[in-house]
């Protein structure tokens, strides 16, 4: 596995990387950057969706590699998405019902790196993030992840409901996390299964949401509203794996 | 819940707070700092088996609050620990059998922050950490735990081992997380328990280890080696509730 940084840094090769249509992770700016130049970028940005933090110019400094960062920094994605296809032939290689897990605007390397681990060693055979306003597989992520960016393969999408309903074609159910949900012991998840997994603050939107056939609960035993987002993962991806090998 | 972050800088503070007998989570030195005032900070905090991290200047003047810090930056407990007791009046108070987490020198504050909301929602009773070479109670463990810090009680002490053999006699039996171990569903999980969770690089050590009754196995049915430890404690933590919930 590769760790390496990859940083896109500098106005113009910011500017130019956003043009190509380079898939751009995060966008660092420095707070109160109000110039020419900087606009466009800020513009070209936002017709792209790309996420957008503004930081003080220390921030900046310590995130550079080059030196040279007048201002900007980009982090386009170290490691290739897969494609849709690359999650059902996995599945079929392997003689298994497809199981993929769908992320709702995850917002924390940490959370998708540990997801991506709990994917690969629950036998999942994809997850799928959306394109725009969530992390990305950054080398961060990578490093995280311990390895299982490249087993697993992870396919970005533009709009995750669309996704649902052409995954439900293909005769998956989505089962969505959300503590108001049917305890998970009393739903049925042995079938071929799309697992939503919301944002950390959030939860799952509403839109979203309403694409599932089913809400899933972990029952909730003290006082805090949540569990971690990875953790909530992981929790349910092993209740499918334990149904799944007791054939409920 | 509180965010504010306790630090103490300067040579002075540091080497008072660690002869004082304050507990000290973590304490940064400036990489290649050798001089007299340092080495006895350095000879104190050995003596106490406080955390000693080397790093630049940079990250030093990142992490102080005074910008003051003369090369040395400690961290200490925002939080107060609980005592051994409080864990086992909170299982009398709900009338259920003690459920303890115990963390095998856990390092990274996302795992411990993840693990304590964990035990919180699972309905642990508390959660015991080594007062040693491992992350505490800092102000970012607070903050990522959701305010789970408030209600699960957190108690640190000297030799896990030893813990674990004076909870034995309480009539607790340890169930300690290992890939080598048991499959988790063919064990009887439903008793007065105590789960140990490795750190994670090395995993839970041979001595607390052997210390343990019962060794449990999460299903891997992937390519890497293991879970994010944050993951396989919520993981194994709901098959517990699981067990007690369907009285296995």
């Amino acid at each position: 596995m590769e760790h390496q940084e990859y940083t896109i840094e500098g106005r113009n090769a910011v500017t130019e990387a956003l043009r190509s249509g380079k898939p751009i992770d995060r966008l660092f700016i420095l707070d109160g950057c109000q110039d020419g130049p900087v606009s466009t970028i800020k513009r070209e940005a936002r017709k792209k969706d790309v996420l957008i933090k503004y930081v003080t110019r220390e921030r900046l400094d310590q995130l550079s590699e080059t030196g040279k960062h007048q201002g900007v920094i980009a982090f386009a994605a170290a490691y290739e998405y897969a494609r849709m296809e690359d999650i059902f032939a996995l599945a079929d290689k392997k003689g298994e019902l497809p199981f993929v897990i769908l992320l709702d605007n995850l917002e924390d390397p940490h959370n998708l790196g540990a997801i991506l681990r709990t994917a690969n060693l629950a036998g999942a055979h994809g997850v799928i993030i959306p394109k725009n306003r969530a992390v990305g597989l950054t080398a961060s992520v990578a490093r995280i992840s311990a390895g299982a960016i490249n087993y697993t393969p992870v396919v970005r999408v533009t709009n995750l409901a669309q996704t649902i309903e052409e995954l439900k074609k293909k005769g998956l159910w989505f089962v969505c996390a959300d503590m108001e949900g049917t305890l998970m012991y009393d739903l049925n998840l042995t079938g071929p299964i799309g697992l939503v997994i919301g944002n950390e603050g959030e939860g799952v939107g509403r839109l979203v949401r309403e694409h599932c056939d089913m809400t899933a609960a972990i029952p909730m035993k003290g006082d805090i509203d949540s569990l971690n987002a990875a953790v909530a993962a992981g929790v349910l991806s092993y209740e499918i794996v334990r149904q799944r090998l007791s054939g409920k």
